[in-house]
């Protein structure tokens, strides 16, 4: 077994407005950041996962991903897998 | 000037509690993810952004989630800049 740093990060699907990311927008374009945009806010979970393979760690959080971190009408995610 | 797919990933800090990731790693558990350890749950703000340089890029948003998005008491953040 093998350890693996897992991140799975959940945001808005791009096209539904994001009223959060909005307003992270205008407050950093506010504070002297041009050229910024389409941002999003959306919730990041990470976590320490032992598993056989990245490939292996990467297929059973995904499926529990999209029954469980992320509503699938408003939210889309994306797994990022990394050994330790 | 270069357009860059910045990430911010703020967390609590490791040496505090964090409730919701406890929750959220209790679940995965019951849902069969044996082998989970370490979860923290966070923010997670993307956006993209015109500069000059990825380290100017990573420089003027180090600066401004200092600020802005993280409370240093409690979070850590980390940035992430990538070409597109």
């Amino acid at each position: 077994m093998k350890e693996f740093l897992v991140r799975v990060v959940v945001e808005p699907k791009p096209e539904l407005l994001d009223p959060q990311g909005q307003a992270v927008e205008r407050a950093l374009v506010e504070l002297g950041l041009k050229n910024v945009s389409q941002t999003r806010v959306g919730k990041c979970i990470t976590f320490r996962l032992k598993a056989i393979s990245a490939s292996q760690a990467r297929q059973r959080v995904t499926e529990i991903a999209q029954k469980f971190l992320a509503n699938p009408v408003i939210e889309r995610f994306s797994v990022e897998v990394e050994e330790l």
